[in-house]
């Protein structure tokens, strides 16, 4: 956890805040086989600290990459908690799995690497927190799939102006906004800046990351997010909000982009 | 949507079925880089089918792949909607991004090649399914995290004779798999056929295979399973569980190791 993140909250209330707030942790952690004095990437695990071990035990058993009955020798360097060494040999056909980005973003580089390849976002119009906070509902209602068997993730784009741009959906939540990006770099003439992205899912570092790569200027979601996603919206002004329901929202970045009822 | 699966449901009416009911559709794409006369993998993407080629513009602009303003030259097999190519140069340094499995997964092979890893479950003992739908709430009752942040995925893991064993947090619900079956390997004397894993998630694929792969014997979910996931369940003899809330649980597959209140 890490609780010292400040956050708006938009409500009946309307706007206020900050709040402190405690967002689940992310960090991405990378492990690296070391064999025979060469070192190469096995794979790269965006997660929330803590039972590393137990993560890399059944990561590298799914992965095929441990035998049966033993136990695997992993060893955490003694100041990164982020990098482990798998000292063992795996099969030569094994090609690493950097399920996020490329390798060697563990620790603080995430956004180091992110700064090298995006650029901050522009200044956006003003937002009215109350139409954020209604549009996972505008996205649910367009959501067919999820209608009929419950288990899609939907992403939408709008215009900042209102207008419904596009619709997907999909089991993977990154899928889905892979798809809204896809749509949206097909048309070229479309300010990106001027657009919402709404995602009924949590807020992850690789949401945050792929609307600033897009220029999309701003977020919503269902559900939380996390740290990694706050410091990178922060950093990029991106406007993030999480938990839009019933009418409220939780800020996470980007809070002096949305109106207040009292101005 | 492919509504040709049939489940049971059980309810405040006990265990009934079976039923037909639409599953979200779970495929693995597979992207593949053709640039002077050789082709090499670029990754592999559990999805669901549709909008494929915005998937696809939206994902390589993330990874970096394409140029910036230009459209990327992509063409899809002729027979196999799950293979597609990529006519361009990609930066040299670019490790492939095998997000789920080994590459050539695409089509219908992802079952065939889990069955050489892995082998069908041996039988478990019967199961009572309003424990089963007891589950979810146990674990949340656990989750410190989820309390304070409300954005953590939690997984444990039960012996079927009711006892909790572990349960973690973590912002993926993959990574909170992997971390209790890496307890679980670590305590070499557990039969794991006679647990269940319990993750608050829905249950696509890679979390079918995590269990088959470790033999727990059944997994119970907060949300819809996919269709990949529920295939999966049936071959290997997994008993796989979904929307598993307020004393309700709709049941994909295994129903037979289910108790009936009538029996």
């Amino acid at each position: 956890m890490n609780d010292g993140w400040r956050v708006y909250r938009y409500g009946a209330q309307g706007l206020s805040g900050p709040f402190p707030d405690q967002l689940a942790n992310e960090e991405p952690l990378e492990v690296r086989q070391r064999w025979q004095g060469t070192e190469s990437p096995l794979g790269v695990l965006m997660r929330t600290p803590g039972a590393d071990w137990e993560l890399l035990r059944g990561w590298l058993h799914a992965e095929g990459l441990t035998v049966p009955g033993e136990v695997p020798a992993l060893h955490v360097h003694p100041e990164n908690h982020n990098l482990w060494w798998l000292d063992a040999p795996v099969p030569d056909d094994y090609a690493a799995r950097l399920t996020s980005g490329a390798c060697g973003i563990c620790g603080s580089g995430s956004l180091e690497r992110l700064m090298l390849r995006a650029e901050a976002l522009p200044p956006g119009p003003p937002l009215d927190p109350a139409w954020l906070a209604s549009l996972p509902e505008s996205l649910r209602s367009g959501q067919a799939g999820f209608s009929a068997s419950g288990g899609l993730h939907g992403a939408a784009l709008f215009r900042t102006s209102g207008e419904p741009l596009c619709l997907y959906e999909d089991i993977g939540r990154h899928n889905a906004a892979d798809k809204v990006v896809g749509w949206a770099l097909n048309h070229p003439h479309l300010d990106r800046a001027q657009t919402v992205l709404v995602i009924s899912s949590r807020l992850g570092y690789e949401i945050a990351q792929k609307a600033v790569l897009a220029g999309i200027g701003a977020v919503v979601g269902v559900g939380a997010a996390t740290t990694l996603a706050a410091q990178t919206a922060q950093v990029f002004g991106l406007v993030l909000c999480g938990f839009a329901r019933e009418g409220r929202l939780t800020v996470y970045a980007g809070a002096e982009r949305l109106t207040r009822e009292t101005e």
